[in-house]
């Protein structure tokens, strides 16, 4: 590889050059998709009525709660289907815009066919690797009792591993789906009105988010449901209800191990592209950002719908499935704690509250409308007001329907008050939520001090900028920590105060209470998610913009949308580290639950004053910063690859300059998805592979010096210190990364000498060095905190 | 002070302009040393003839052992005495060189002054809290017992930390002391002779290093036979000696006290200085480092004295302080658990091992002779080549002096073949030593892969320079952490297995053999310390030279040296983490074992599955983090303001570039040193704050919720969590600011465009980046994680 750097040659693509047209060849529809289409259209609505009533059978068989869960997320899906007849409607603009449209299109499905095809050989591979372990480990003393065999309980975690990392490979291609489609409409409306194409890239951003969301309940509750008919649970001599989600884990890792995979390679591929094109293009030949000159400006632009649409759709995905599994596994054990005559309450209650999540974030984005009053003459609003707006009635509405939920699922006799308690914990975990988006917004946001500060430090050169920037988002981890340390402490203590008693009389609520905090703080998962898609569909937008040539009038409209789309992605990172920290407290004590039933030992405790144990928690933070670094240095390698092809191609095609030549925007696309494909491998494998290992060379150390259960201490211990390394690391980079972004785009305002000026030169090797951190290393730590919690559940039976 | 940088003026240094000649005025010894050189010769003779008689009569007393120890430490003085005279009995060349030479020492003994008077007020202050602490605590069963009162206890703590604060003082002061006299010694000597050169270097290095570990074994020694005599130890009805240690626990917190502010501060100058010169002298104007002409190019020297040498000094001390301390504590609780007879064999093993560390060590420098042997014509040897000689023959000699003293001191009838398992325990750790010698040293050396690469990096500009080196450090973290778990473990299972039980008959020697590793890790301590001290020297050496307009083959003897000692600097930094990792881990088993002394309940397990303690790690590793970012952003802001001060002085005085007009040198020093000395105090006093706030929080939380322990098991946690991510970040730091620093020099070597290329100013920006890294918050991690854990054992009545 390095040496491929330094004499210039990628023979690999030399020997087969491509070029846009040779990709358009075979435009990409997923196999499933293609069965659909191919059916006549009569068939499948039978098909489909047929399905929907076996599933309407299935739940009215498990409980009135599923069925209401399968309407609304049905209705979701229905309202999704009027969103996107409603945004592929508008026109498409001239064909300059379109062509180039066309061309971000066929890299992104490229990209996304390619990479999902490795990813799903690699979860083949895995499915059976977990096969073989299920098959061999022993089974809970329920199990044993309610006759699931080995061989049923095997088949069960591998089909839910299926089944989520599918849903989870859907959601990613909804997202890119919707937003190669989507761009080209917002940037043609961007010609007419603000206004309009504002309300283009909410909807289409809220119809993928409406389909992520909904897929993640319906996946869980359709596997509930299934199992719970199959399996005859709850009647005399089966399974308890109480032991039926930890069936559901594997699920919830299938859905974290794809999202990993997603993030990094969409991440990797979209910062490289960016990084690449930006280093060239802007420092080298002052040409400016998405100038269609730059030979890798299209892959660039085809990074922010494989990067942030598809890898951002497959990591929320995750962590709500991966919140909804946890918390059922935490409510049952608690219900069968407590002696709840009734615990299906307790169990589908993270359903229900996700199910609101898909109605009240309806209406938030259907508040978002295209046209003013009339006879209104103000001039437009800020679109950032305008989101704010839609999202404060989202958490009102949001606040009233946890309110209402509570009350019907968790009103129990044995303590009347506790589900105002859980209300209130679930408040919590909304201010929680908002505080995040806040403290992300102070730290990211050139309105504010810091990144002022950030700015000005440029003036003294590259390395104070660097500097300035390295702290700011270290110092930035501090608010959010004191955030989440006292959500955790006080939903703990609302739960543990809410009357509900165990069978000994100590109180026993305090872990429910931090899940449902997890679930107030994604109970407006979909408006968000909504808000974080409206930034690459405007980034995409002005891209193609820019390359179509449109006036700068245009440009303008889709300027301002971009900077509210940074803003917003900025904020919801914030939003997800947030939920991710959560979550993974709530799987870890889901994973003390899964080793005590199996190894049927207690354990209670993580002691870290155990050599063993201390150890294990120092290799978990190690982890972290090895995987960041490996997730950074594939940016900057491939980075280097991109910046040497375009040097090449400017030096070989003199007339590029000049607009005489057309410059090869394919060959960048395919060197960056090869590339970044390529480096995915190394920080995923060393995600999968590491807590592994440990868990088992500890497991046999236990054996050895005479310490049982030393193997699931020792991952207790890694999965805990990972998780706040993890949550820092991410907090870092994220914040870095964005507070540099910005600072450039402030100094762009003309602050502190302008564009061009050595102070905006400093600030964008700041933007540079931001990139790789905000959307690779940082989102990846988001997902690999939770598949790290997901992957030592399913695995569990390794360490014993 | 924003504005201040914005509109460029300082006012307060406006106001008192000051001159290089202003500074001279007043020639600084502290008070300590007036007093001893106004007394007459002979009565000094006298009386110092009478306090040695006093310690070795209270040696006789308490100990044997204590006798040996004391006489080594003797002789180690008497030696270091030996060295001075040579050192100084050395010429200091033309006057053009010892001018400069002057200037420096005035810098340094300036900022010293300034410094340590305020470390010294609020050492006060936080006596007076302690004191008022522990009159307010309750004391052990132990001590009630033996009728050592509340009083007693207070004072004997308070004035144990004073005295730690004060032989903590004075082992910076000998380093900076040393060093601004060697330099001009060594820079007159390579106007004659490399070897020369190198050797007093070398010696200058020794002679502090043997004070700094001899007074820190002396410190202990000497308070320890104190309260021996003077309690009555042993004697019937009064405290055993197994409880003695944990009354010297103040001697440990003041020195890593010390330690702290002298690393903050003198880190913070060193850098801003360095910084400031390089950014607006090399990369604006273009001129060489060191250039005359740059007018913060004195106060970049004077950095060198300030925060290398008297900052690396005092560390040391700490570690070597804190180790011995923890690892007392632990033998005596061992030797109490197992009924061993005589526990003072475990007691002072620490004590003895570090004593022959001097005889080593001595042996190792004095190995490094001026002249080779006669008749031989072989070139030069490579000055690395010839210190890692030195180091080869200490760490033989260690091994064997540590297999005589565990022999003598740790063999017991119980368990006839424990001594041999403790043997190796000391073998791990000096493996693991050298082990870390070695990572760091393949991370930042350019002979190797890594900062090849990474100068690779810089050929695409300075984000990918930024990017490579920021993964780089990242992963550099990986195997010093499976070197030190495989340490940590190893060694505990020599421990566990050496056949030493408690009164239950379980194996009991693990903790006591990873401390017995840890003294291992040290056991070289003083030769490391002086390659450590070579390094700032041989800088200091090559500033005077191209100062003093010396010709360009003197220059170029002080560039070898310099090269070198960037190596042994960045190595023994390795070194110092390790160490640092290893005491911690030893200082939080004593606190444990204090915490549960003092409270009466049983104190045996840190569980972080329960929600306050795992916040209690977050918040921990929290603090490492925003503790990082203040550190480097106070090198930032202070650098910025010498920017700002040399950019004026070239637009004022526009002759200095043609060397018709002086640059005035002194501002530059007092802007940096005043705004060094504000900076500290943040990072500093949020390390001692936050710790004790939490633990009284939690403690009061506790009480509430009915948690018995809750704040002492939170800053238990705190502790572990804070300790890992301050090694990993260490690492991290120290790692990435070496590689860039090489990077940029391999580049000078001529490679990838030599100096002045565009490679090369991206280099340059990635070592600007680095310098705050990796002499500023890395180091001041080392000292902050042992600081935390001393300040929780001296604080832990506040949190029962």
């Amino acid at each position: 590889m390095d040496e491929d750097i330094e004499n210039g040659s990628l023979v690999s693509f030399q020997e087969k050059p491509r070029t846009f047209p040779d990709m358009r060849t075979k435009p990409y529809t997923p196999l499933i998709f293609q069965i659909f289409t191919r059916i006549n259209a009569r068939v499948l609505a039978v098909l489909l009525l047929l399905i929907l009533g076996a599933v309407l059978y299935v739940g009215a068989t498990t409980s009135p709660i599923v069925v209401f869960v399968f309407s609304i997320c049905i209705a979701g899906f229905i309202f999704s289907a009027y969103l996107t007849r409603w945004v592929l409607a508008k026109d498409e603009g001239p064909p300059e815009m379109s062509q180039v449209s066309d061309a971000i299109r066929d890299g992104a499905e490229g990209f996304f066919r390619t990479q999902y095809g490795t990813i799903s050989k690699m979860a083949v591979l895995l499915a059976l690797v977990i096969l073989s372990i299920y098959l061999l480990r022993s089974t809970t003393p329920q199990q044993e009792s309610s006759g699931l065999g080995r061989s049923t309980t095997a088949f069960i975690t591998v089909a839910a591993f299926l089944l989520g990392a599918l849903c989870s490979g859907i959601a990613g291609y909804v997202g890119m789906w919707v937003s190669v489609r989507a761009n080209i409409r917002v940037a043609s409306a961007a010609r007419r009105s603000a206004r309009e194409s504002l309300q283009i890239a909410v909807r289409a951003g809220g119809l993928s988010a409406m389909v992520v969301v909904g897929m993640a309940v319906l996946g869980v509750a359709v596997l509930y449901a299934t199992f719970y008919v199959w399996l005859g649970v709850d009647s005399p001599g089966s399974m308890k209800v109480v032991d039926l989600p930890l069936l559901l884990v594997g699920y919830g890792f299938g859905a974290s191990f794809v999202a990993l995979f997603a993030q990094l390679g969409g991440g990797i591929f979209t910062k490289a592209a960016d990084v690449g094109a930006d280093l060239v293009g802007k420092v080298e030949q002052g040409i400016p950002e998405d100038d269609p000159r730059n030979p890798a400006v299209i892959a660039d632009l085809v990074g922010d719908n494989v990067g942030d649409c598809a890898a951002r759709g497959a990591d929320l995905f995750e962590s709500i499935a991966a919140e909804i599994i946890s918390a059922m596994i935490l409510g049952g054990t608690m219900a069968q704690h407590c002696k709840i005559e009734d615990p299906s309450g307790f169990i589908l209650f993270p359903l229900v509250v996700h199910s609101f999540d898909l109605v009240v974030s309806s209406v938030g984005i259907l508040s978002i409308r295209g046209t003013r009053e009339l006879g209104s003459k103000v001039p437009v609003e800020d679109p950032m007001a305008i989101l704010q707006k839609g999202y404060s009635i989202t958490i009102v509405l949001a606040v009233i329907a946890f309110g209402v939920s509570t009350r019907w699922l968790l009103y129990t006799e044995q303590a009347p008050s506790a589900w105002l308690n859980f209300a209130l914990c679930g408040l919590v975990g909304i201010i929680t939520a908002y505080a995040f988006v806040w403290i992300s917004k102070y730290y990211t946001d050139y309105k504010h001090e810091p990144v002022r500060t950030l700015a000005l430090s440029s003036a003294t050169g590259h390395g104070t900028n660097i500097i300035a920037g390295v702290s700011l988002g270290l110092e930035s981890t501090a608010l959010p920590v004191l955030v989440i340390s006292l959500a955790i402490i006080s939903a703990y203590w609302l739960g543990q105060t809410s009357g509900l008693m165990d069978e000994n009389g100590n109180p026993t609520g305090g872990l429910f209470g931090t899940a449902v905090a997890t679930m107030g703080m994604l109970s407006t998962a979909a408006y968000v998610l909504t808000m974080d898609m409206f930034g690459p569909i405007a980034d995409n937008a002005g891209g193609i913009v820019e390359m179509g040539q449109q006036p700068e009038s245009v440009r303008e409209i889709t300027d301002v949308l971009d900077a509210v789309g940074n803003t917003t992605k900025a904020t919801t990172k914030g939003f997800a580290i947030g939920s991710a920290a959560l979550a993974s407290f709530l799987l870890f004590s889901a994973y003390m639950d899964e080793v005590a039933a199996f190894s049927h030992l207690p354990f209670k405790q993580v002691d870290i004053a155990i050599p063993e144990v201390f150890v294990g928690g120092l290799l978990g933070s190690m982890l972290i910063f090895v995987f960041s670094a490996w997730a950074c240095a594939a940016v900057g390698k491939t980075a280097q690859e991109v910046v040497n092809e375009v040097r090449r191609q400017f030096i070989e095609r003199p007339g590029i300059m000049e607009y005489n030549e057309k410059p090869d925007y394919g060959r960048c696309v395919s060197i960056v998805a090869f590339a970044s494909l390529k480096e995915m491998i190394k920080p995923g494998a060393l995600a999968i592979v590491s807590p592994v290992v440990i868990g088992v060379l500890f497991k046999m150390l236990g054996q050895v010096t005479g310490q049982p259960l030393l193997g699931a201490k020792v991952v207790a211990s890694l999965l805990m210190f990972a998780t706040v390394a993890g949550i820092l690391m991410a907090l870092f980079l994220n914040t870095a990364g964005g507070a540099w972004d910005n600072a450039k785009k402030f100094i762009e305002t003309g602050a502190l000498g302008g564009k061009g000026s050595d102070c905006h030169k400093a600030a964008v090797t700041g933007d540079t060095v931001g990139d790789p951190f905000k959307d690779t290393a940082g989102p990846s730590l988001h997902v690999l905190i939770k598949m790290l919690a997901t992957i030592t559940l399913v695995m569990a039976p390794l360490f014993l």
